[in-house]
This record gives structure tokens, C-alpha cells and sequence, in this order.
């Protein structure tokens, strides 16, 4: 039989990092491209203890069927943890429990837009994200990047260009691939033009909690009165990806359409996942198991910086990490992005390329994307020699 | 802010169980419009057992991120399980590990419609599969049921008349709500009547495990020499809903599409929930485990059936089940059956009115469904008697 597929889907491809991720669990290649947490960041004996205890207290509400919302003790200590700490989410606002932070993209996009509409993204951008909004037949419109954040100017005229525009997607804090964190200055400017503009903004926020230096700036759903923000956080960089709970906080009324969404995708979360992370947020120290996080991610980041600074700091360019996962890396203009990255592949050590990343696939890049929280101090110094030697095979 | 919602979602309600199911866990009902498996059919020992090995052997792996796919060992032992057992699947398919079954009917409305297509559904059918289809805005085309599955004749009726339907969805075993077994002769016919037009199969078969009485019929994707039927196979009736492990057996293409889309929903499926099915599968007796639930529900189903007949046999119809977890229940034309169910609940008995199963939610219904694995011996005693007197106050 000929099958024919929706046209939404009918063009995407795997994630560009999905498949080398499969690529690199092969053994002996270095794991630049991945984005897992730290092994030794994982609080796997905290989960053996709890798990072991909710088995043992609760076995049958572990395993049977629960509410579409999520876990109610979750939700409820989420909801006051977020206001207190980071003073997210009103009075108008509500929570869902996701399967991930990537099912807020999926059900943000199912929720608000209908094929052929227009979502804003930085450019570069999360592939799963961005491949989440084309997977509903949405059309990207990138805003460039600065140090600093979006580009105001281009992103007003976007906001002018699209007026069937459904949110703004942003990932303020560590921007992944390009580490950039936003600046409070343009933080507010984003949230004034979504006024302005009586658009939603899509706040993406799965590393903030991973900061090891420089100052905790505020959320762009903290100025949020209007119920403009639909927030997206996780536990998957803090608690365990494997687990698969995230979580959005938005105006009411969009998460009532998002549980009607859910409910239809995957009925809910695994009660037993959200257990977990339910009684590690509250049985054990939070703020010390992101802190001692904060030191595996810091001495890394030093390693792999040191020794780029050492063996190719005269040749490429990158900005010094404050947290998130990755080192956004800039080859000079004249030096072929997928040559260099094919040959450290060829050398056995895995980045992922530039393109993957930007809202337009066929835009030319000169970055490529490398990560710290993966490897081990092993596997950084070998990976950061061998790019040392392409890059001096590519760059004179 | 007014918020303007996508076109296909803005007119979904919330499913009418789930809604109900939140409604009955208030303590005091009886749950006759649940789904849950029993409590004691929930492997829970074993669960924790098992749970307690893997985060002392393998945590990290347990904890981490892990492939779109699913988990190696799970799906290797499942095709070879699958094909052994049912003569289900082919060298031409591929399996792909979901967040339930339920993910498979999102899964497949994505990948193979777009907005305004239609798909051929039972009629009544699954609410949750119903809303699915209905969230990415597909025309539902009902085909009438008889006692032993889809009328032929009606089904082939709606496959001329609608060229532009995507697929046949069908649950040929214990149809939810109706019961029905679909026989083998018109087993045979749809998948014929699938070859002819071309169109093809959802077969959703969460309750074909369960069965304990009768004799086993095949699936329909046990013919499927043609690549014409995604296969939705689910743990959750069988080990644990609130774990969230589900499967699709399809065509490789079909899969890989799948596999795309389940990238951009929810990256993968809770990796500590599939080790937990792929171990209880493996190293515990598996078939015991199904035997053991079969004389379980066998006995609650016997009870209620018993109770029926001597207190409203003579005022109601329904089939007797040989397997599934519910009972659709039939009453008179004459009777208002909200009226009926609306009495039942005001006397503390969740029955799930058969309206909410419709794939035109405007049509009259005289069906209700109750379940009878959910409550316990004296709730199946309690709500029965209840039922009794309300059908006495309705009809006389």
C-alpha cells in the first residue's frame, strides 16, 4: 500500500540531535552533541530510597490510573514552590503537570494555532521545539540573536510582519544552543511588545536552575499580569530527564484547553514518575541538590573552557557559560561549519552543527553546538584535543 | 487578554470519564464509570521489587535520558512476544513504545490526517480515542454496531462515501463500551473491505488479555499481509495504567513518521516505567500473572451479572461479558436514560451515560456502561441494589 501522510509531517525528519544522540551511544565516541545530565548528577540514591518508599506506602495509587492535571500534592507544592522562589504564576493562572517540558510545545502549539499560522522564535532556536511547532504546520519566524538576547528591533518587526503570529517562543535564561541570557532590559521590552501586540509569550525555562555564576535574573512570567506567559519548567536537568515530568503554569484558560489536549495525547503523567519527583522536592534539600549540581556543572564548564582557551582560543569564539548545559562555538566566517564537524565526527568526537538549530534549514551556519554535563573529564580532554587538531587542520 | 484558541480544539470538552472519574473519587460513590483495573489485579509486589533492582543495578540508565523509540529490550521482547503469541506483526512492521495506547490514536491522527479528514469509527466507540481523532479536527463517520461488531453493510457504505476517510478504527475485542466481540467472519471481511478501498486499520486491543471465558479470536492484524493495520497494544490493563507503557505494531514507514512525532510530544516514554514492564515481563511468570487477574475479574463479573438478573434482569438487556472490564447496559426506549443515570448519581452511583460515547454527541442514546472491575465485591453489591431501585422508580 502507497501511504500518504498528513502535510504537516510529511516533511519533517528526526531530530538532527535525537539521531546522533543514537549515533554517539556508541562506545568510543565522545558525546559533545548530547544534552543529558551529569551521571553523578542524578540523585539516583535518593529515587532508589523514595521509590523503594512509595512502593511500600502506596503501591496501588503508584500504579493506577490519576487525573489528567497531574499528581494534586505536585501540583500544589509546584505552585507554591514557583511563587515563592521565583514568583511565578497568579491567582489567574493554573498548572498542569507535563509528560516533559516538550509536551508544553506540543500542546501550546495543538491549543493555539491552526496550520499555516506563525509562531516568533529565536534564531537559533531547540530543535524539539522548533520541530514541535512544524509537526502542527506551523510557519517559524526567526529573530536573531544578540549577547544579550532577541534583537528588539527585528523582533517588533516581526511581531508587524505576522499579525497572524500565535506566541512568542523564548528560552530567556541559557538559550539553548547559544547560552545567551536574555537581559532584564529586553526581558521587559519582550513582555511590553507582547502587550503592545496582544500576543502570548512561550517562556521555555529548563536551565535556570543549572546557574553556577553571575546573578539570577527574574522570569519573564514574574512581570506577567496580563496573562500573557505560558511558563514552561522540568525537572528533567535538576531531578532525571528518564522520569519524564515537566510542567506549565499559565492563565486558566489555557490550561483547561491544554488538559482537554493531554488527556486526548497520553491521559497523564506517569503517576509513579510524579511521585518521585513529588517527595524528592519535599523529603530531601532542594536547594543543596541544586547546589552540589551547580558545582559538578561548574568544575566541567571550567575543564572544557580552560582547555578551549588553551588549544583553540585563537581560533574560534564563544561566550563563557554562567550555567545551562552547552557551549554555543563560533568558527571563523571563511571555515566550513559541516566539513569542520564532519571530520571531528570522522575523529570520533560528536557536536551537533549549527543548522540544526535554525529556523530556517537551509540558513548557513558557523557554529556548532558542544556539551559539558555529558562527557566525562576524560572524554573533555580528549574531545577538546581532537577539536584542537581539526581545528587547526581548518583554521591557519 | 482574550485568548483565540485552534479551530479543531476550541469546541472539545473534557472527557465525559474523566470528569466523572474525578467526580466518583470523592469518597461514598459507587465507581461503575471508572476504568480502572481491580487494586489487586495491579502487580504491585512485583512492581517493587522489581523498581528496587533497577535503581540498585542500573539507576542511571533508569534516570536518564534514553531513545524516542523506546527501550531496546522492551520492544526486541515484545515483537518476539507479539508474533508468538498473537501472529502479530511482520517483517515489513516496526514497534515503537507509547505513553499508553492512548498515544497511539494521537500518534496516528497526526501523522496520517489533515484538519477536515475523516476517520470510520464504531459507533458508540472509546470516548478518549473519539476526543483524539476530534482534536485534530477529523470528521468522525459512525458505523452502527451489531452484536457481533461493525454492521458490514453500513461500514461499506461509509467507505464509498467517504474517499477522504484516513482510517478504520475498531476495537474488535471487548469493544468499549459496547462489549462486543467481533467475530471472526467479519474480522476477516473489514480487513477485506480495508484491502478494497484501500484505507487503513486502527485496531485498538487493550482488552483482549483479560479474557476469561470463550474462546480467543485472532486480532485482525494477524492477516495483515498487506500492511493495511496499526496495531495499539497497552500494560495498562494488564500491569499498570499509571505507569503509561503502551506499543504500536504498523508498517516501518508509518512507524518512523511515529517516531518523528513522538519527538516533538513528549521525547520519550518514562524509561524507569518500560525497564519496569520489560522486567515484569521477562522475569516473572507473565501468563500466570494474566491467568491470576482472569479468575479475578471473572468473579467480579459474575457478581454483578448475577445481581443484575435477580434485581433489574427483567427490566434491562446487556451481554454477558467473556472478558473487558464493563458492562453496557440497555434500557428500555421508553426511559430517559440521563434522567436514569442523573438518578443514579444523586443516590451515589457513577454509571458513565451511553451519549458519551457517540460519535455524533447529539444522537439519543438508551445505553449506559458500569464497570465492574473498579469497585469492590460490596460496591458491585451496594450500586447493583441501587440500580435496582432506580430502575423500579423508571420503569415499571
Amino acid at each position: 500500500m502507497d501511504y500518504s501522510f498528513s502535510s504537516s509531517v510529511a516533511g519533517l525528519k528526526p531530530s538532527a540531535i535525537r539521531e546522533i544522540l543514537k549515533f554517539t551511544s556508541v562506545p568510543g565516541y565522545v558525546p559533545f552533541a548530547a544534552g543529558n545530565p551529569a551521571p553523578e548528577a542524578l540523585p539516583t540514591e535518593a529515587v532508589a530510597k523514595i521509590a523503594a518508599d512509595i512502593m511500600s506506602e502506596t503501591p496501588v495509587a503508584a500504579l493506577q490510573y490519576s487525573v489528567t492535571e497531574g499528581y494534586t500534592p505536585l501540583r500544589d507544592h509546584l505552585k507554591e514552590y514557583m511563587k515563592e522562589k521565583h514568583n511565578v504564576g497568579t491567582t489567574d493562572d493554573e498548572l498542569i503537570i507535563t509528560s516533559g517540558a516538550q509536551q508544553v510545545m506540543n500542546l501550546s502549539a495543538m491549543v493555539l494555532c491552526n496550520v499555516g499560522d506563525s509562531v516568533i522564535c529565536e534564531n537559533p532556536s531547540f530543535i524539539g521545539s522548533l520541530n514541535a511547532f512544524r509537526s502542527f504546520g506551523l510557519n517559524l519566524v526567526g529573530v536573531d540573536m544578540d549577547d544579550d538576547g532577541m534583537n528588539i528591533e527585528k523582533l517588533e518587526a516581526a511581531l508587524k510582519a505576522n499579525p497572524n503570529a500565535k506566541f512568542i517562543y523564548t528560552i530567556p535564561t541559557f538559550q539553548n544552543p547559544s547560552g545567551v541570557c536574555m537581559s532584564l532590559a529586553k526581558r521587559k521590552a519582550v513582555y511590553e511588545l507582547a502587550k503592545k501586540y496582544q500576543i502570548l509569550i512561550l517562556e521555555d525555562n529548563p536551565y535556570s536552575d543549572t546557574r553556577f555564576a553571575g546573578k539570577e535574573l527574574p522570569t519573564i512570567k514574574s512581570f506577567d499580569t496580563d496573562g500573557l506567559v505560558i511558563y514552561a519548567g522540568t525537572f528533567s536537568k535538576v531531578i532525571s530527564p528518564g522520569l519524564r515530568v515537566g510542567y506549565a503554569i499559565a492563565p486558566k484558560e489555557i490550561i483547561s484547553k491544554m488538559v482537554v489536549c493531554k488527556q486526548t495525547s497520553d491521559v497523564h503523567t506517569s503517576i509513579f514518575s510524579q511521585m518521585i519527583c513529588h517527595e524528592f522536592m519535599t523529603k530531601y534539600d532542594y536547594e543543596e541538590h541544586l547546589d552540589r549540581n551547580r558545582v559538578i556543572y561548574r568544575k566541567k564548564c571550567d575543564l572544557m573552557t580552560y582547555l578551549m582557551d588553551k588549544n583553540i582560543g585563537d581560533k574560534i569564539s564563544y561566550i563563557k557559560p554562567e550555567g545551562g548545559l552547552f557551549i554555543w562555538v563560533k568558527l571563523p566566517d571563511s571555515v566550513d561549519m559541516t566539513a569542520f564537524c564532519t571530520r571531528a565526527v570522522e575523529k570520533k568526537v560528536a557536536t551537533v552543527p549549527g543548522t540544526a538549530f535554525t529556523t530556517d534549514p537551509s540558513e548557513l551556519s558557523h557554529c556548532f553546538r558542544i556539551n559539558y554535563s555529558t562527557p566525562t573529564d576524560e572524554q573533555i580532554v580528549k574531545g577538546i584535543t581532537v577539536l584542537g587538531q581539526v581545528a587547526n587542520e581548518f583554521i591557519k
